[in-house]
């Protein structure tokens, strides 16, 4: 029997008992952005982590603990595993079919908060590294470090500055992201490079209250000041008019254009799935999929004046827009930043405060590394499929906190169903063949991992 | 005893009885905004009316029941009260000191809801009338017309077409629109002209539903296109971009500069109000004051995407604004709303709807009218102060459906006073002595009514 062999039969007989670990996992609430369960859930995943032979660390001062798993093996290489242990907000309630945290089997899926993200794919690589600890006589080929963390899905804000205070401990050669699987085709594939995101608040104030709007003739409108601001931000064309705003953006190169090429095509899909009539800048083709490339001035609400039923004639003394801006290789959100508030005061907007400013850096991964090979080997193993080579996403992660300061490449594998997980919304769920076919390609990661380099 | 001194002598006599009858007026609720004793309230005002030797009419078909009163006199000439028995509601009512609909005399002032707006003039008309005719030895000099609807406070939506159904009853050769008094420093005046209003709903959607920022880059915001539309609607020096917008705009007299140029100058109060920094374009001394004479594009609030605490990553798929123009003679509201629509389908905003479009017209009354020049005469006499001639006020009013169809001069006269009515707010009031001299001062214009023709 091969070891691949030996890998797939010992997943295949130990899948029931993963399956209930991972039930156990999340019946444990673990709300970060309310706290529910959360330091219940941190000594948990200590719990099994130890059960599981790992050295572990339960790491204080970055907002919730941040467990951290170390496994040693018979080479010095070391695999990273990021995943985290806190989960969105089950509400609204009255929409689950079966509780959020009492999880339930039915016809081939596993129902609860967390069990896509990240309670399930957290087991699904534990599986894996026993799989291959068994298959390998009981020592595990190379190192494997879990961090798994409990501030994610409040944007992570201490993960950065933890990575730079635990470069040691973190040492690595390559990770695994919280995430992975097959898109709504079935497809496997892997994001090997994430947007930084700049994400902050515009306020203005232009009276100390607000005023009938019969004196729209002298008394100046928070309303209309922060038209004119957000309008001075970009043009129509989207071309963003923040002086030396594109300053840094790396060009695109012929290798992302290749990869680009062999992706699926999205816009059939994305017109039907938000029911687009145009694209932005009536984009469409091959130049719709580029537009990842393209930083973006998004804004994410405004806020201003009456918005109640019926009419209220008043100005509005204050406004406030809420903005993010995604940001490419090798731009620098604290740079944009900076540039922002330069360009505000150069357009005479001194009076536009800038607040709640909070960013992550891009990030990306050599589509070539080695890691990234053997996960594409090792996925058309297991998904008969070829793995798709994502040169970037348009959304961020704190992929960067650990790619740079490592200097390690990142990739994706995981449970994934790009169809129906319904992540971060009511009915979350996995598919137990995901489940399955995830840590039976981790495992061959893991098997594969110190022999690449 | 000269007939004014017989007036005035009627008055402090019977000032106590009316102000009782005030009490019993605003002790009956009548808000409209819920119809709380709204009908109840029309039936006691028609009572009142026909104690104090009225022939009424209680005329159903335009929202709540407009409530006419009519009083034949010597003299075929007839003045007009227009007024309203409807009131605001009294909410929050836990900042009155005295609950809403318990009016209470205290410190020289009638606290109630209505006390001021409208219940208080109305009564202290009464009390001229009753005046008037018992010093011209229980006959009316003139013809006096009370017209008192009950939607006043929401808008007034059937009063235009109310006068066009009953010209006939409704002949009159002059009115008394529903307030008037002192300003905060205790100058009697009167509106001469009113901007007309035209208030909107724009809506847009860009998408089915928010989606994730991460795809700004491809999917369109309604955010933005809504700042692409407002932007397109007035450029930064506050001019109007909508085509043919300035066509009617009667121009500014030599007359109407004379006026401006004899009221007192609002700046500093203004700008203590409302800490302003700067006002309008920048706008100071005679220029501000002129302005009232431009007609406004104010947006009373914008509405899209998420406008809570924190951040999220969403495109917004929806975006409306609420706007009101203010017009000003002899801007058309209808005119302008279909040149609004033209332009932003011009502009290419042709998916962007206007919605809940309500407008009234803009009304001029000649500042040099026989009831202007009687109103200033008699008002000198009761304030011992000139009576201020505004040329154009910043607001709106349904003066127009009266002023326009039945050819009529319309000034104001009243019990306000610019500092303590606290008109729409908890502790609604009147000062007694405004009542007094409100009732002294309508009833000289009466006495003299006939006789300026």
């Amino acid at each position: 029997m091969s070891r691949t062999e030996a890998i797939d039969r010992y997943l295949q007989e130990h899948l029931e008992a993963y399956l209930q670990e991972t039930i156990r996992l999340c019946a444990q609430p673990s709300v970060s952005a309310t706290g529910e369960g959360v330091l219940e859930c941190a000594q948990l995943v200590e719990q099994i982590l130890q059960q599981h032979g790992f050295e572990t660390w339960k790491i204080e001062g970055y907002g919730n603990p941040v467990v951290v798993g170390r496994a040693a093996g018979k080479s010095e290489r070391t695999l990273l595993f990021y995943n985290h242990y806190d989960v969105q907000p089950p509400e609204p309630l009255e929409l689950w079919d079966s509780p959020p945290f009492a999880p339930q089997i039915r016809e081939g899926k596993l129902f609860a908060r967390g069990a896509k993200d990240d309670k399930g794919e957290f087991m699904a690589r534990l599986a894996a590294v026993e799989a291959v600890r068994a298959a390998h006589g009981g020592e595990l080929p190379c190192g494997v470090l879990f961090v798994v963390e409990g501030n994610e899905e409040v944007g992570s804000p201490g993960i950065a500055r933890f990575v730079q205070d635990h470069l040691d401990l973190l040492k690595c050669d390559g990770a695994i992201w919280e995430e992975g699987g097959i898109d709504f085709e079935e497809r496997p594939g892997t994001s090997l490079g994430r947007r930084g995101i700049l994400a902050l608040e515009l306020e203005v104030e232009t009276l100390s209250r607000d005023a009938h709007s019969g004196n729209a003739h002298i008394l100046p409108s928070a309303a209309w000041r922060m038209v004119r601001v957000l309008a001075a931000l970009k043009d129509e064309n989207e071309r963003i008019l923040i002086p030396g705003f594109y300053d840094h953006v790396r060009p695109v190169s012929e290798q992302d254009l290749e990869l680009l090429r062999n992706l699926p095509d999205l816009e059939a899909y994305l017109r039907q799935s938000f029911g687009v009539r145009g694209f932005v800048n009536n984009l469409s083709g091959f130049e719709l999929r580029k537009a990842v490339f393209n930083p973006t001035c998004n804004i994410q609400g405004i806020t201003t004046g009456y918005q109640g039923p019926g009419t209220k004639t008043v100005i509005p003394a204050r406004a406030k827009a809420k903005l993010d801006f995604r940001l490419v290789p090798d731009q620098d959100p604290t740079d944009i930043l900076q540039k922002l508030r330069a360009h505000l005061d150069a357009e005479g907007f001194t009076d536009v405060q800038i607040t709640h400013a909070d960013y992550m850096f891009p990030a990306r991964s050599d589509p070539q590394h080695p890691l990234v090979e053997l996960a594409a080997r090792t996925a058309q193993e297991v998904y008969q499929k070829p793995y798709q080579r994502i040169p970037l996403t348009g959304g961020s992660s704190p992929v960067y906190a650990f790619a740079g300061p490592l200097n390690i490449p990142v990739i994706d594998a995981g449970v994934g169903y790009g169809i129906t997980n319904r992540t971060h919304a009511p009915n979350e769920n996995i598919r137990i063949q995901d489940f399955h076919n995830a840590a039976r390609h981790i495992a061959r990661i893991l098997d594969g991992f110190a022999g690449i380099f």
